[in-house]
């Protein structure tokens, strides 16, 4: 009797170290496993592996961090970005999802002074892309707009991560307006039937202060403000 | 004359490590800089921040990597995920940019079952859903269309990389036409205002192969497909 309790309580800790941990981790996933033998969690292997995995999770809980300070960069030092670099930013691009795996985007690396200056010209908000030193225009295939502007978003979230990682700074900046993307389209030479809402600049970066006499507000609305429980309204179980 | 010869020599080196190299290196930012001595680039103190440079941009190549290996998850275990991962989840979330950071979102974590079940159902291409141990439903505000599908798609792509960062897998299922997205909303008592295209699946995966009879094919379009120089159509400088 005490025997059973005491292997229930062991299991219930399997169980908590389970949703705690890695669930790759063999040894605690056959903890878990009402089949078979949980205590061979306790092996050296398994502590051994346990180590491993909570290493493992201290990388990820150190890449989130960094994640989690990604900013809209709009100052930028005049260094070039090397080559290498893009290459990463285009193959972080390049891998991201998309709905039914279309990829319905094609890629301009903008790196011509001259370009980045025009299109900066194209409203003053934007005013700021002629200092990156580069830019890369998103041009999408023309398929459904919805579809496609949130592919778009998943795939400039995923270079912008990139670019933070590379120790560089991006920014979004969006044309605006059909008369704007009409002439964003002529000086970046794309066919007028697709579409071409952006770039992202892409540079060293000075600081994250907007710079723009109109500056946009930073921080985030506290969690309690954003996140439901199953049923919108519902606060945390 | 040698002598200027050399250090334009050793100028020309620390630019071409400049551009291989963070920037935030202080020294070999000082090297590029024209009006100090960029031999300081040379003392040992340099020569450890240089290494300590190199290690980091080892560890940032090593999380691109991971990044790019990151997948749509339609199969998974039937362990839950632990709270700390979904906090993890939805901080993620709550720090990703978005136009103006208006932050025109908010998340319903679902994590009741017979919900998950009821939302697989609205089509068939999306039953996977009912298999995931929860869901992160993205409700919009209602604003501009195509720049909340854009922040979407963006604060989808954190949620599914820091997922995927922390051993877990996720997987996007969109609703898909009015009267699904009714649907939906009616489920998770939201609003019919708001906006509400999709749910993020989070669980931990078995496979990334997409089990439905039409599965989606996996890979991505060659680099030389998808990537121009300056002007659409031009190839790699």
């Amino acid at each position: 009797m005490t025997m059973t309790n005491g292997v229930a309580r062991d299991r219930r800790l399997a169980r908590r170290q389970l949703t705690r941990f890695n669930p790759f981790d063999r040894c605690l996933h056959l903890a878990y496993d009402e089949s078979s033998d949980y205590v061979r969690c306790y092996t050296n292997e398994c502590v051994e592996e346990t180590e491993k995995h909570m290493e493992k999770l201290n990388n990820a809980a150190t890449v989130l961090k960094e994640m989690n300070t990604v900013r809209q960069i709009r100052q930028y030092r005049p260094e070039p970005v090397g080559q290498e670099m893009v290459d990463a930013l285009l193959e972080a691009a390049r891998w991201t999802g998309s709905s039914r795996n279309t990829q319905p985007w094609h890629f301009l690396v903008v790196t011509d002074a001259g370009l980045l200056k025009d299109l900066s010209q194209l409203r003053t908000s934007i005013n700021w892309l002629a200092d990156a030193a580069l830019g890369i225009a998103i041009v999408l295939d023309g398929g459904d707009a919805t579809q496609e502007a949130y592919d778009e978003g998943r795939v400039t979230e995923r270079v912008m991560i990139a670019a933070h990682l590379l120790g560089l700074g991006s920014g979004v900046a969006w044309f605006l307006g059909a008369e704007n993307e009409a002439e964003a389209k002529r000086l970046l030479g794309i066919p007028a039937d697709r579409t071409a809402h952006s770039i992202i600049a892409v540079g060293h970066p000075i600081t994250s202060k907007d710079p723009r006499p109109n500056p946009v507000r930073g921080g985030r609305k506290p969690m309690s403000e954003i996140v439901s429980h199953n049923r919108m309204g519902n606060g945390a179980e």
